[in-house]
């Protein structure tokens, strides 16, 4: 039975897109103001992969990882149905270990501890079955590594999305400025987008961004939401408020992958479209921060998301007669 | 002719709803990193009157100005339709005057100076025409101010308003929390829902100010728009990501008036209704932060507005079917 399941499976992924996304699967060491954990599952792959698994796509992550990864985590990412033949294990290597303690506000944090371990030297190699991908997720990463996956696309891609941090601005910028040029959509915070343009205002900023390359803007502003920018047009989704942020942690990397997750499935790139996939990675996010690290998004089930997408209907949507 | 107009205009008012709305009407002096300005038109209920003129109801402003203040601004003010019976003038005193410096990124400032002047002995006195209106504005003022206006309705009002701020809550918290369990709707900043509260999380915030009297409570965020709350319901409106803030003061006070100006005529005070009217507030607020005082919203044409809601529902409208 579970061979004809698996059979199945590889049909159906014929009729699916592609969805390649490159990034860390890491150890995370988590303190909130509500607790604190050992090293749990994290890494934007991760997030993003498990944020993309909720859409009826055929997706692969490229990333790497020690010999002390459990084949637990990795088994969790098969079993959502994310390709893990581009997950390279370093047998005599220790997986990248971030650790971090956020303040009150849940917006500030302190990182306490950045091990890059087997990240250091991370050749990332797309899988042959996946190098004609529709959509490529670039997560935030060195730029040079996002560049070699791009490389290595034999077609080209209809979409390619990049989300990046103010880490590779203070000490790769020209490389950065490299890889986005080649790139349809960045994803980026309000801060960072600041600091890439020297403009304080988002609109300024994203239209400078534009002209670096990328025809579509996502500046992330956590709790108050995103906006995406897109030559003269603009949509802002907000975030869902919530009575508690228990943990921001992947909540960047959630909302690429619902947004990069959506976008393949619909195989429908225009603004319009987007707008919707920016709904989505919005509520995705809402779910992410709920619990500690992926705790939330292992178990989420697509009926919960359904629900919420509905709340965000009910959260956004008027119903003003304009003549 | 001249009086025939005025005759017509006293027919059709009959036929309005109307609006009563107490607050300042002052001198301001501000900086922004654009410039400076000398003491200029301001004030609270100008600001709210202003934006309650893009609506067709019959608004009174109930406020006091010294021997000092132009007859000019007293015209424009009627002219733009605004009863100003109840404004007192004390021949001998001086009008309440406001200093402020905004820092670069426009979300702070520094008082430079506040001159309460006649506003100290303030007794506003509602015009008996204007004792049974259906929408009370109480502008930001001592609470026990705000009370006294509450308290010469002679028949119940359908909605009363109520903004504040954080110094009331430094220096009057009890008058404030009086007023606060007589009033329908409160407008206040996400940190003075903070202050009001003790509580860190917005959602949680609106349910404790809910709590104290509100059945409706608005919660202003600056550039990072508004959110209504109501019973379980949320709503939540950006605001226009503009490419240049030129001067913010006025903005949450214009916010209110189209607020309550849109309520007042339309005369639906229903949760749905409300969702539009805090369209109207974020787009009238829009006009005001682009140019120094009051100096766009005195120039500010319907068609504008009209032009401009146009974009608020493309900036947050999106078309997701959801079964």
């Amino acid at each position: 039975m579970k061979l004809i399941a698996v059979y199945l499976q590889q049909i159906l992924k014929r009729f699916m897109s592609k969805l390649v996304i490159v990034g860390t699967v890491a150890f995370d060491a988590i303190e909130t103001p509500f607790g604190k954990t050992d090293k749990i599952l994290g890494g934007a792959a991760t997030f993003i992969g498990l944020a993309a698994s909720h859409f009826n796509v055929d997706a692969a992550a490229v990333s790497v990882v020690g010999g002390d990864f459990p084949q637990d985590y990795l088994d969790l990412l098969s079993n959502k149905n994310i390709n893990i033949d581009g997950v390279e294990i370093v047998k005599d290597g220790k997986t990248f270990f971030w650790s971090g303690r956020y303040h009150n506000d849940m917006n500030s944090r302190d990182t306490l501890a950045t091990e890059l371990n087997v990240l250091a030297d991370f050749n990332p190699v797309v899988p042959d079955a996946y190098k004609d991908s529709e959509v490529v997720m670039l997560g935030n990463l060195h730029p040079m590594v996002q560049m070699s996956v791009l490389e290595q696309m034999t077609s080209k891609p209809k979409l390619v999305i990049l989300d990046t941090m103010n880490f590779w601005m203070d000490c790769a910028l020209e490389d950065l400025h490299n890889v986005i040029k080649k790139i349809d959509v960045i994803t980026i915070n309000d801060e960072e987008a600041r600091q890439l343009t020297g403009e304080y205002s988002l609109v300024v900023a994203a239209r400078k961004i534009h002209e670096m390359g990328p025809k579509y803007v996502v500046i992330k502003k956590g709790e108050h939401g995103a906006l995406l920018f897109h030559d003269d047009h603009m949509f802002y989704a907000p975030a869902l408020p919530l009575e508690e942020v228990f943990d921001p942690t992947g909540a960047g990397d959630t909302f690429a992958g619902g947004f990069a997750g959506y976008l393949a499935k619909t195989e429908d790139y225009s603004f319009e479209n987007m707008k919707n996939a920016v709904i989505y990675g919005s509520t995705l996010a809402s779910f992410c921060v709920e619990k500690f690290g992926t705790e939330r998004m292992v178990n989420l089930e697509n009926s919960e998301v359904h629900k919420r997408m509905q709340q965000f209907k009910q959260l956004t949507q008027f119903n003003i007669e304009l003549s």
